[in-house]
């Protein structure tokens, strides 16, 4: 860490912040310059990250060296991790896994034919939502237990693996027993013992990105899932807030080298929440896969006209087909497989 | 409800958006333009509120009359609702309410210390911290239960009423015992469970605006809350997430007036946290009272440089002081009281 | 235009607003509903946009029924507009046009070189700037003419067009004299003088979205270019400022395919403004031409440790090759060519 | 300039670095940790400023220690400045200075009337735009010289000092003979030419922030302005561009302080454009002069729905007068006055 000095700090406001270093078993160093002094801090910077140092009278501002993130960072491990959902899906390898179904699960024949007709256009996993968080309490808020149920079944009769989401601590049981991978939620990256609890268990977890997260939040939120014990975390991009209204969130596409850069987790990209658009789910869908993602998250319904939730963006099977075979050249153009 | 049509829509396209609505029991109406048409949808807003006609081939764009909230708008009820915490302490009169504190409960005698010294300054209610949300999963995680018990000494020896933060549906019981006022953190204004469970008690509850939300769903949330049943809901500006980095966060002060034409609701500022430098904080603090808020929340330590967390935000109990002298002059110049 | 009443509306003042339109010569139709009424005028949007109906005291919100511009829209040319730069150059068409060179011009040997070497991969255009908007008045500002001459004489020996920046009303004469395309900056999306003197002449301009316009301010900058009389706009999407930080700007991909459904207008991106990294250019490069784009402009310089300007995010002129043949095979991928 | 090395870099990488530090006559000094190294560099940190270590091999990021301002920092004048506009008038000083007048001119009487209107209420100055930024093409883009002169009248008849907008260096004569003060709008915060020719001149310059600039900024552009040669330089916050889409811009009330923190230049706060909305103004005008202001600048309309533009936002002249006797009480709190 380093401690850059305002011009006038008097010599009894520096002893203090070198005392305040050594009292906390570090060693601080000085250098003192034409203009700004600056000290440097030696040995484990955990232990100074929550000192307020910015808060002292002789501080202009404090700059960390280290990320915060461990776990999670490539520095830990510099290859990239695949986790395995089951014998024939791993996501991070050269195939794009891509994970498609409806936004929520509205009725056991409705997830069967999805499933059905999804699996044969290509897809390997199932989503769908069972516990939904809805910005309205009057908005359908999910099946509960008997929406986990229909995925069960999808998965018995298509072999898919499936997807969905965790709410509530609550319900962990039931997801754990249901369900191949946990995902949670944009609005819930921040619910830390809510990661805590997913991170005892061994499931793998899609941890979305918040809206309004950066990126180093979001890798500290996987930190909270490894450094409970869980290595099985796939990162998943769904857009973030910002001023433009066209679209229902923007898009970060730079996200995705940018997480090859600083981690070995998977990235998936969810282009169906990014753009809020069916009319531009293919489009991004393939600049995902060019820019280097792992996989893909996308909303199809059978007539998302009827959908309980999200049909502005749901895309219709048919399209959905048309969208994996525009995408898949695109994986083999940039040598990945779909 | 508008629905807008695109130039070029078909007959037959435009059949299908009419039938639409009536088989969901509306009745539409059509007004055709030099340059677009227009449908218009009468009846029940809510129930169309969901349907994606913005997928529709004919449709360009979808525009919603009503607001998403009910019991928390002003046309619910015109008049400001005042939330009554104690026979001495009511947020949302003339008397512009003072809640300080700690970040984190830290230990007994810092928070009796504290307690009684933010007393003497003039604040109303005591906060702090004993379940804290951290970016870091190494970092400090607050008490727990032994902090609530501190919380619970410190009000009896000094008769303020007491804040915390709820993270966790398992420690709603906890709260209810031991606090008068449950804090929603920002990272759970969108955990509903969370806000319904705090909806079916009757505890005066403080929503803190998530850091990406607008004014519309920071409303939302308080609908879930008071939806539940529970109509005693105090809302918290703390700051949203801009580009700016300089602070912390970028204190939306427009939200303080903004709040007050679309709610009965009382708002609180916090501007500890909507700076995130103490050397800001009574200078935001005069605008938030001087802009109509009625109450502030702000972060005392003994000691700020030794603080768990947000030393750097955190006013010594002397500046405390100062700034109750000088903001007590704003209330006044404004015709109300501290 | 969709005028929504509030609730407690007065007749008198609603008649207010319903006199105020048929001054302006239109016809307002009311309707009343159970929770609102709303006032719908009939004719020309445009004599309403700018009356500030939301200040009357009847009023409380309105919504625009039409697109603010006209000459960029769909609506008034559903067919892709393309651009002739040269006989061998359109950009909009199936070819995917690279323009590379350096941020700044330095001097005449390094743009030769550049120049040489991008045709070499595969470029099409030259870019380079002679005028530079810098954020500090002590950082180099360009070589001004002299740059432009070097232009104009890299454009002779290898046959690529040019771009380059203006940015003074004053220089427009000369960028006429030397340059293929008018390139107008980020920072100047909204110097509206500046834009009806390019749309005086009939030179093509790449327009640069500026850093926090939305879509619709893109499209309205690029009217005034237009409705100037010059219809060679060419849009360029080079990143918008969000809280993200680890990228120097975000790259709005969604702005692609959403410019593709609203505008006729080619759209170029940019990666390397869009990422500030040269580690993440070749990555985003291949998600634009997944996503759809017309053109790339990408900054190129030889030994990008001694650029003057933009060394961070510039590519060495290896890369830059890996890069084309890359990108090459993902415009194949979706039915382009470079 | 603190350069961070990446773990895994090699020594010759690494030596890399510190000749091309030496190259440019500075001394580098190393310092190795851990978990990272990192090299200090000695000496003018504007050489190194520019230079591009990030796209180093070596480097993992670099943290600059020096602010990139000089003139406009508090380092470089701890005292405020006070910048004089007439005898009667000096922004900068214990009294908080209100501007106000139309959004536009739009003929000579409403000028003389709104004139003589406010100064009435306290105002010290007029404001009005005789050239117009406006997104559309098609709005009313100013009167020009003839608003100019009508402005000069109306400073003759009222003893008013006058401000109006500069968008063209063409226009810059017109403006040192017409008006006191300077204006440089938002959508021109960045236009460089434009402030070094506004710097050339010794009229008082407000010049407003870009609606995305951050607070550093704000304060580079203005550094081109000081380093023109130009000391009378007035900042003026006027809102910044976020997700929240009830007003019209997000008020940056943080920046108040922070500018008082980081520069010596007074600040001006524009509670009509920050807010959008006229029924706010006024609170957050007294949340501005609350936060430490040294000024105003309001929108005032005869008849704000006849307004040309920014009628939403303009108050009557007797809300006007309302404001100033609420604003002054406020003003009398913080020890100022109006």
């Amino acid at each position: 860490m380093i401690i850059v000095l305002k011009p006038n700090a008097t010599k009894e406001e520096i002893d203090h912040v070198l005392e305040k270093i050594e009292k906390l078993g570090l060693k601080p160093w000085m250098s003192e310059g034409a203009e700004r002094s600056i000290i440097g801090v030696i040995g484990e910077e955990d232990i100074v990250r929550d000192v307020p140092f910015e808060g002292m009278s002789a501080v202009e501002k404090v700059m960390p060296i280290l990320k915060p993130y461990k776990l999670a960072s490539k520095d830990f491990n510099p290859n990239p991790t695949s986790v395995k959902i089951s014998d024939s899906v791993t996501i991070g390898g050269k195939e794009v896994i891509v994970m498609a179904g409806p936004c929520s699960i509205e009725n056991r024949d409705m997830l069967l034919d999805i499933a059905s007709s999804v699996k044969k256009s290509g897809a390997k996993m199932l989503r769908g939502g069972a516990f939904k968080p809805r910005t309205s309490p009057y908005s359908f808020q999910g099946l509960g237990e008997e929406g986990l149920k229909y995925m069960a079944e999808a998965r018995e009769k298509t072999g898919l693996s499936v997807v969905t989401e965790l709410m509530d601590i609550r319900s962990l049981d039931l997801l754990v027993r249901y369900t191949d991978v946990i995902q949670i939620g944009a609005r819930n990256m921040q619910n830390y013992n809510l990661l805590k609890e997913v991170g005892k268990t061994q499931v793998p977890v899609l941890l979305k990105r918040g809206m309004s997260s950066t990126i180093k939040e979001f890798l500290m939120s996987a930190e909270y899932i490894l450094s409970s014990g869980n290595p099985n975390v796939i990162l998943c991009e769904r857009g973030i807030r910002t001023f433009e209204d066209y679209t229902r969130f923007t898009m970060d596409i730079n996200a995705v080298p940018a997480i090859k850069q600083l981690s070995h987790l998977p990235i998936v990209v969810d282009p169906s929440h990014g753009t809020g658009r069916w009319g531009m789910v293919s489009s991004i869908a393939k600049a995902a896969v060019a820019a280097g993602c792992d996989g893909l998250m996308i909303e199809v319904h059978p007539t998302p006209e009827d959908a309980f939730s999200d049909g502005d963006q749901s895309l219709l099977p048919e399209k959905f087909k048309d969208l994996m075979t525009d995408v898949s050249k695109v994986a083999k153009a940039v040598g990945r497989s779909i």
